[in-house]
């Protein structure tokens, strides 16, 4: 157990298992305030989760625009509670990965329990990742809408590299987990073409090259939110693992 | 102008050349008190500005070993004023890039306002990203350290491979712009190894390969502390640029 933490289990997990946590707002408490709250709460899955990838205020139109378009086209309930199967699926997005994690012995409890997903850190709507996925699985495709906060700078007025990373490993690493379920991410390439001005929409789309064995390369670019200007390109590869031992009684 | 601001300028600008902000606290307010706020002062710079990269109470015994290890090693001013060189140099660190960015006309004053460095835009000490990075430039080395925060989880319980990115974007930037003034990252190449888990410190160290004209190759290393275990390796190319003319009245 303690060697998988140490080798290549946990090198960049992405799995479409992942369990919402309460709120975003135990990771801004204090440690005390923190354990605090534990105590009192019977779990963190009492309440319902917040999805954040449904729209909120700080949503601009062309976000809305596209989340519309995308929406429109998803998989919908009849009256008589039959799915009607659209091209799209849209994804839930929470902010946490998993709960428990029984090999992660050596995290202190408080890490634990203040962990948040990076992408879903910070809980001012609008001022960090505006995002959500959608995923075609008939043609292969995946589409991110997202929208740039101004807590993402980097250049004067502009998103911040590691921030475009940070997508672009999110799109991919969804693609690849949802053809062939948890993966880690194992090489990233990406090409700074023309800046991303902070507050824009812009669109993540992925594809599937190739796989081979374990492992799977995904193709992906970043562009304007009509497509016409080529923001970032990227390629990545991601290698498939078994880290259902990880979760609480697995 | 405006070409500049969409074409090469802007693709990922590092510089060492950063004014600070007054504070970080106008990012996590509404946009109309930000407004009210920026009326009221007569200048963002008009207290002290803080320099992240000195120790705070949420710095780890290892982080704190390994800063004393490098500012000892730093250019001290002796009693009678001179300076004692060091081998190294401690850069400080604010949570903007620039205050003023006249190309910038796209962006709402708002936006403009509100910005801040993705690697400083959380308020709460020790839960993002804490690093401090050292310049030795007799031996053309940079050296970071950086404490990875519970709010930069990417896989259960380690730091999301995109947070890596943008601390490995942080350091061959830095050091890129230390070599030859303002750069753009055009290309970051990351193989990820092991993960690291939240709360560790690491060292992420940087060497130029070689220099052609405009380009420069980086390479970067991230290991445990003691430089025992490899985390992530990866090379990353900049271009040199010249932003002068887009700080206020340049």
């Amino acid at each position: 157990m303690t060697r998988s933490l140490g080798g290549l289990l946990f090198r960049g997990v992405h799995s479409l298992t992942s369990l919402p946590a309460r709120s975003t707002q135990l990771g801004h408490l204090s440690a005390c305030s923190a354990v605090k709250t534990m105590v009192t709460l019977p779990s963190f899955l009492s309440s319902k989760p917040r999805d954040f990838s449904l729209p909120n205020p700080s949503w601009g139109s062309e976000m809305l625009r596209l989340y519309e378009h995308y929406s429109s086209q998803c998989e919908v309930e009849t009256e008589g509670g039959e799915k009607d199967r659209g091209l799209w699926t849209r994804l839930p997005s929470y902010n946490r990965s998993l709960k428990y994690v029984t090999g992660g012995f050596y995290l202190s409890k408080i890490i634990q329990a203040k962990a948040r997903l990076f992408t879903r850190n910070i809980r001012e709507e609008g001022a960090g990742f505006e995002y959500v996925v959608f995923v075609n699985k008939k043609e292969k495709r995946v589409v991110c809408i997202f929208q740039a906060g101004h807590l993402l700078e980097g250049p004067p007025g502009c998103v911040h590299g590691g921030a475009i990373a940070t997508m672009i490993d999110t799109v991919t690493g969804t693609h690849a987990s949802v053809v062939s379920g948890p993966v880690m991410t194992a090489n990233l390439n990406m090409n700074y073409r023309s800046p991303i001005p902070l507050g824009n929409t812009v669109l993540i789309e992925s594809s599937v090259d190739s796989r081979e064995g374990r492992k799977m390369f995904i193709s992906c670019k970043v562009t304007s939110s009509d497509g016409s200007k080529l923001h970032t390109d990227a390629t990545a590869l991601f290698l498939s693992v078994n880290f259902s031992h990880l979760v609480k009684g697995g």
